[in-house]
């Protein structure tokens, strides 16, 4: 069976450099035989909403943030949103990119969490 | 067996947004067959002192960071604080509200992350 | 066969209370039956760079970072530095500390999490 990885991302735009590291991480992980997750949480579910990804430089001369989630995507990393984003910031499901395969309640980090390999909270 | 969940919490109360998760998450895996810890450590270590919690409101129109502790509490979470902040903050046993369980080691952390199935870091 | 621990490092020195703990935690971890190692990533690849870590007192009548670093190789732990830190700084291997056991790529970190018992991000 293929080994499971986790990432929790927790810091939103504010810490421009944490942003790129789970990502190159996350992509890495998927080019093994590993199943994939990156969980958007806490101030980073910010990191998602319409225009946010497409507008941020994490660095002068870097790629915006979005394409670092599409190359992690074709990787085959999987993207989510934690519900308990929507409610901190009031959005709702249509606020976000395409890009995020779906929004996630707590339960969802907890029983994935445990079922994982190894879990990152970046 | 029952499985283990630890959750290491480390940020302070400058970092308001990061209060509130790592306690639900708590109360969440709590409801599974799960023994749960979340160990304070860090400049997390005062959230726990006596007249912090009853006063820190993480979000205007939010309980105050005590009574989500006490929800967890009520689900079977044990809370730890890690003594290197009772060192680094001159505190000692007696100024930490009575809802922490015991104050504890490094090598508590330590042997209790080796044994659980999920070390949220956060 | 002795149980493995990875210590993953993202914060830099503007976060003084974040400095000791790590390794502490890696010093108590090398004392048990344990292979441990501490990976620098993000803005904590810098706390390597010469001249830094001689420097770097955490807190008044502490001692400098690099002395606490020393007590955990002498527990026999491993500190690596992620490539990422190189890149993003513009810096060479000839720029860090001698204590730094090696320069990792991503590809590390992820097998070797993969292969540990418990793995921290601090």
């Amino acid at each position: 069976m293929s080994q499971k990885v986790i990432f929790v991302v927790t810091h939103g735009k504010d810490f421009k450099d944490r942003l790129e590291t789970p990502l190159h991480l996350a992509s890495l992980a998927a080019m093994l035989d590993t199943e994939v997750s990156v969980i958007y949480t806490m101030a980073a579910g910010l990191l998602l909403k319409k225009g946010v990804p497409e507008n941020l430089i994490p660095k002068e001369g870097k790629q915006p943030y979005i394409e670092t989630l599409r190359d992690a995507k074709e990787e085959g990393v999987k993207i989510y949103v934690c519900s308990a984003a929507l409610e901190i910031f009031d959005l709702k499901r249509d606020d976000f990119i395409k890009e995020v395969d779906d929004i996630v309640g707590g339960m969802f980090i907890i029983t994935e969490s445990l079922e994982a390999d190894t879990v990152f909270t970046f």
